[in-house]
């Protein structure tokens, strides 16, 4: 027999078949001869009402199977129960208690426990209802791009030397040699670009040793990378981007309208992105807030603040900040054709943080070598980089976006571990 | 001015308007007066005639611009060419020297040399088509599982104990503690199921610290892996992945048929994949070929002759080979109901090559523990992974595939290195 979901019987037309359905035991209640339970699976949950007889085995989270109709109960979610003919157990759940409950609206433990026993906090409907909306961010990333003539690469996670200074590195014992972990996979995107690919894109781990646990950073995070080549200005990167959020906040509410009401979310439209100057944000924190910022940044206040008056002025939660200082961004970025103490970079800030780094890219090999001996770094550990300069490599750019914070941001979550299965940082490693 | 892609330039129908084109001059030819470019950029190759003035500064490899129209010339490929109007260059090539040449039909390099200069052997069209037929392969993959109701997931990398065994582990200092690049998702996939998503999948990075150099083994790899729960047997596992096969391959045969050209690779239909235990694989290895095997496996000369051997029989490329032995399979393997020495266990040989390992796992937590215990493993160190399993964590089963020995397998390529765009092994660290 076809085993049924919990949405698709949900979904039925008037049925009067007999159903099987599986899943786990979510809730479960006694009414005299009758026994009300809330059965579980991936795709939602649904009431059962069965004789207690049947039920008389049945602790929370044991698995099984239920066969019977569907019949209109006007108090139960979505006005539909199952009537159950019969009940098979799958598999039995032996634990002595359960580490918190799970079937109420919220989780009463903190995230720390939560996270302790994840497999557990998972089985709350809503939280795993966040990974549904982060497998859909990666999805419309994927299908977007591809669209775009963009190709999917995989790159080395285990690099000889490191790509941003070096600083906040994991260290990996490769065979006796000192290796890395890859906090970014910015040199190889470009090397394909110059490879002939032209545009590519990557979904994967990036690295780094934060030495501090806070909010919004983790150890091991899911990198989106784009770059591209045949670019006129870092514009074109900003311009695609734009593009991709107005595109990604469509398909979200399409594909997963539940889950944004169970997690009380909501999706605004996504129109043109303002572009402000880093020199211009920093007067407006001054002139409106009277708050002084970092030397060629803004600190978390400062984005939180300016987030607040682009949302007033413009109606908008994303801010392009551009034109950052060429000794506050990496070695390998383009600096202003008109001031060079000046990039083609930017950073967006989405609801008050930073989820995207981007900019247009030096494309000279003369000008990348000499900004490498300026920045002190030994050309010869980026030889295999470098090298690709040499063969009419295109003037390119790209972007890369941290797929937890922008699950967090666009969930309203109040801490980047929520957006992480299994997240890691400076104190964890399990599970 | 919007730009031209080469396939679309193929693929126009009559047409004298103005396009333009981007690219990199892939050959260069004068005779007389006249100027032969090949011009190649993501999509293909095409043939621009030009006056010889228009050309006298293009090195190969220098990337331009050409504005022209299309003629028709029989003696091109495809039967076309561009009349160049105009060439601007967007970027000179400065290099000394090609370190191999890239245009004729093979590199004449060793793939040594090759990977040591990956971006120029890139821009060989048949380089990059490996990587088209294997980003498809991933696109596939992840569509078809998708449809299926599985769930992409996201698991760390980086780990405090290993899920094999604990051998062939490259040890990373995480924050002054030892822990481990992970050699699979194992644990994480089968906590995933229970946690409630019941089917999950991912495309991610494994690790194996190989000691020894080989033609199909990388140190850093790409792993397709699936689990899923309520199954019946690994039975429901081989069946997805026979039923995914045939779905990639009219796939790639559809997406790629250019790519397939080129590389000069067939792609056959999947039928129904024989399915025979390793007791019987070994059985034919005897009496058809007098060849022993090793104890509960087979070797990779035994492969090879029973990938013969199911050619002729069931006109076969694929084959199961079922219920290995307990004591060669790890952990976390169902052992078969009717004999304990054996398990619910599979591989997937493909032209004599194992590029799936999967089968049925444990799912009662008493059984599993009395496993670990039995393979002198910790429980301490896998609580957090034994601990999924008391609550009620049903019947489930998965599989993972190895997506650069797939490619290799699809495209009969000789060394796995040439289906890893920055392979990763004993000795190479770079690019």
């Amino acid at each position: 027999m076809k085993r049924n979901y919990v949405k698709e019987v949900m979904e039925l037309g008037e049925t009067h078949e007999k159903l099987l359905l599986k899943g786990w035991v979510y809730k479960k209640n006694n009414i005299g001869k009758v026994c009300f339970l809330h059965l579980r699976d991936k795709t939602g949950v649904i009431q059962v009402v069965s004789e207690r007889e049947l039920c008389k085995d049945l602790r929370l989270e044991t698995a099984i199977s239920v066969y019977g109709r569907r019949s209109i109960n006007k108090k139960a979610a979505n006005g539909f129960e199952i009537q159950a003919e019969k009940i098979e157990i799958i598999a039995r759940a032996t634990y002595d208690k359960l580490p918190f409950v799970i079937n109420k609206k919220e989780i009463e433990a903190n995230l720390e426990t939560q996270l302790n026993h994840r497999t557990i906090a998972l089985r709350a409907p809503k939280q795993r209802a966040i990974f549904k909306v982060q497998g859909e961010i990666v999805e419309s990333f994927r299908r977007f791009l591809r669209e775009k003539q963009f190709t999917e690469i995989n790159t080395p996670k285990i690099i000889s030397s490191g790509t941003e200074g070096g600083s906040e590195m994991f260290v990996v014992n490769y065979y006796g040699k000192r290796a890395f972990l890859s906090q970014s996979p910015q040199f190889y995107k470009q090397m394909m670009v110059g490879a002939g690919f032209e545009r590519v894109f990557e979904v994967g781990h990036a690295y780094r040793a934060e030495l501090h646990n806070s909010w919004r950073h983790l150890s091991e995070y899911v990198s989106l990378d784009i770059e591209m080549g045949f670019i006129e200005s870092e514009e074109d990167v900003m311009c695609l981007e734009e593009e991709w959020l107005t595109r990604l906040f469509s398909h979200i509410k399409k594909t997963c309208e539940a889950e944004l009401e169970l997690l009380g979310a909501e999706i605004e439209e996504v129109g043109k992105i303002p572009r402000i100057t880093l020199a211009r944000a920093q007067e407006i924190l001054k002139s409106e807030f009277q708050k002084k910022s970092p030397e060629g940044d803004l600190d978390s206040e400062g984005e939180k603040l300016l987030a607040e008056h682009i949302k007033k002025k413009y109606t908008s939660d994303f801010v392009f900040i551009t034109k950052y200082p060429a000794k506050k961004r990496p070695v390998y970025t383009m600096p202003d054709k008109n001031d060079k103490r000046l990039t083609n970079s930017f950073d967006l800030l989405y609801k008050g943080l930073e989820v995207t780094t981007g900019g247009q890219r030096i494309h000279e090999h003369e000008l990348l070598k000499k900004n490498m001996i300026d920045f002190e770094l030994d050309t010869n550990d980026f030889g295999f980089y470098l090298n690709t300069f040499k063969y009419g490599m295109v003037p390119h750019g790209g972007f890369a976006v941290g797929l937890e914070r922008l699950t967090m941001q666009v969930l309203n979550l109040k801490n980047i571990r929520e957006a992480s299965l299994l997240p890691r940082d400076l104190k964890r490693i399990t599970p």
